[in-house]
């Protein structure tokens, strides 16, 4: 347990610092909040550690989504993840504190704060992989860990169709990959190759298409690496909507999931090869955003206290769990209007929202509040919470 | 200053903790991060504190935008400002800790744990008002204040157009008024009418015609209670896209403006009476996410460092300010893909983007770094950041 949720010495208040104490009633709870159903995510995270371990994949979970050490921890014990990957150092340096062994920025690091930051990481005793995608910043890196005597492990990251970072052709792999071999302090570990822009798409089979054209790059490229004496120890990528691609490839031997722990209704949409929407049977809503309705003047419409300030609204508006006579229809920045046309929501009533996405509604938050069995379970710290840096 | 302010006493790190330290220069700055240009954040307040002297109008400035106490404290001292309103009870919690005298939840409380806290809070030597839109709700507060010992003053809020929040009669308004002046412990002190939607729609005109309406059901409620002996003493209302209006009503005497401090893209997109931007003259751009640019690798696309969780897009993508020849196009969690048709980026170059939506994008953050002559001045925590109960 890392020391922020050690809440026993902390004089923390309900309803100011914190949303929930343990041993609460779930009724009790103060909204907005995040809630985590405990006995959702565990299964979530075992059924994925299952899937992982019985096609011989590491898994690296993407931290970046809860950017929750409590989790992270979870995973590794539940689901057998051997650590973490995340996308901003100082997320890095809030998982190595805590206890990760093994951390994959899975970005680019080029300002020099960042850099030495980055470099002194590998001193706390755990192993620090980082992205790479231009040759200069080889020389960056390989400086920043020879300043700091640490080393530091680099990725490849190949532009496998998400269009945002990475090199695009297997000759530069091979440029900057014996670049990386030749630095002092700087070990060439393997490929970053994760395609982000298919993982929403609905379709099974357009999915499958993206992530052929994903896997035949990153296959090329790892041959030619082997063929330079260069064979990539780790090849790694694969989210929520594709890990069966990856983990049947030949080619990838880790995967880097998210969002499959706490589920959203984004990705709850995108159907499985039987044409089935994810979330109705290969992955539970784990995650809600609890709300309370606090005005009701209009007979059809109830207003609740959650709004943009603790949710993000990039890829849509929340559901109501477990409700189809309700529904969230409008979202300002503390409330949100739900139609109810039957006039079923009363003051004080209590609803589950699951976010349209769960990455950035979780870094509004501070807090998880674990709840079984109708009380709370756990409460744990957001951890790299605000840390975009 | 407020305690968390005080930063000589803690060991915060650039970078971990915080995005920059006092006295650095503005190119060290820490990013994504947001930044105050710290001399056109004091002209807007000015002009707006001169506007409201001059039209005889209390500004107690929306607090919920910035959510800062050092911002609030500013506002009161260059603005004229009587005090803040603010949408929760854990921000009121803040102003008044933060030494704020007046402060006013625009909002409704009905949960039992609320009542109570807001209840207290008059102990803290504050003045307290909160808004009422349904009878029951005078019972509710009228028994927390007595078990506290507390007086609470109440406004009752009337739906003038938001389609949220609020009575929609002035029968209710009344009824609901007399109930409070009635009340053990409770003040009937006057009217919350603030007219939400309007306040972003472009033309002068067009908000004008629904502030017409408004300000029409207010009068009518305001002349119904004085008929009855409780003539309001404040009427409130009035946002950065409305001001002029409600000051020039002689109904509402207190303005409640937000944004016009920070200002936005979305609301500097709206019209002024001559057809002219808002941010094109009557305020100024004083908030701004900086950013990086950390990969480069397609000739004409620059990828920075600010996506989802450095600001919130529900009113549209942020705009690079003072430039022309690049572009913010795409956001995804923690990149943003910048159009850079004549490869004008170079790695580490920092871009100020002026976020879609101040309110939400100020709650991501932890710090707003306050600069002046490219040098920080000021660290000012975003006191009330994630304060959602």
């Amino acid at each position: 347990m890392n020391a922020k949720t050690d809440l026993e010495n902390q004089n923390l208040e309900v309803g100011y610092d914190i949303p929930a104490a343990i041993g609460m009633d779930e009724a009790d709870i103060q909204t907005p909040c995040l809630v985590l159903d405990l006995d959702a995510l565990e299964r979530n995270i075992k059924k994925m550690g299952d899937y992982a371990k019985a096609h011989g994949m590491r898994h690296r979970v993407h931290g970046k989504m809860h950017k929750s050490v409590d989790v992270a921890k979870l995973q590794e014990r539940l689901g057998g993840s051997i650590g973490v990957c995340c996308q901003k150092v100082s997320e890095a340096e809030v998982f190595v504190r805590g206890g990760i062994k093994d951390v994959l920025v899975s970005n680019q690091v080029r300002d020099p704060l960042k850099l030495e930051r980055l470099a002194k990481l590998p001193k706390l005793g755990s192993r620090i992989i980082v992205c790479v995608d231009e040759l200069a910043n080889v020389a960056e890196l390989s400086a920043a860990a020879q300043q700091q005597g640490t080393e530091l492990e680099c990725f490849v990251e190949i532009d496998c169709g998400a269009g945002r970072c990475g090199v695009n052709s297997t000759a530069d792999v091979v440029t900057i990959a014996q670049a990386i071999d030749a630095a002092a302090n700087l070990k060439f570990t393997g490929i970053q190759a994760y395609q982000g822009a298919m993982q929403h798409l609905d379709s099974y089979e357009e999915r499958q298409a993206k992530l052929d054209i994903a896997i035949a790059m990153v296959k090329e490229a790892a041959d030619a690496l082997t063929e330079v004496g260069l064979k990539p120890e780790l090849v790694s990528g694969g989210g929520t909507g594709s890990y069966y691609f990856e983990s049947n490839s030949g080619v990838y031997n880790e995967l880097q999931c998210g969002s499959y722990a706490f589920m959203d209704a984004d990705y709850g949409r995108i159907l499985d090869k039987d044409g089935k929407r994810i979330d109705q049977g290969e992955w539970e809503n784990a995650l809600f955003i609890l709300t309370t309705v606090m005005s009701h003047t209009k007979t059809d419409k109830a207003i609740c206290d959650a709004g943009l300030k603790a949710q993000s609204v990039d890829s849509g508006l929340p559901f109501i769990f477990g409700r189809d006579d309700v529904e969230y229809i409008k979202c300002s920045d503390e409330h949100g209007v739900i139609s109810d046309p039957q006039g079923a929501l009363k003051i004080n009533d209590k609803l589950k929202l699951v976010p349209g996405h769960c990455d950035p509604t979780c870094n509004v938050h501070d807090w998880y509040v674990g709840v079984r069995n109708g009380k709370v379970e756990s409460l744990w710290p957001v951890s790299a919470r605000g840390k975009a840096f």
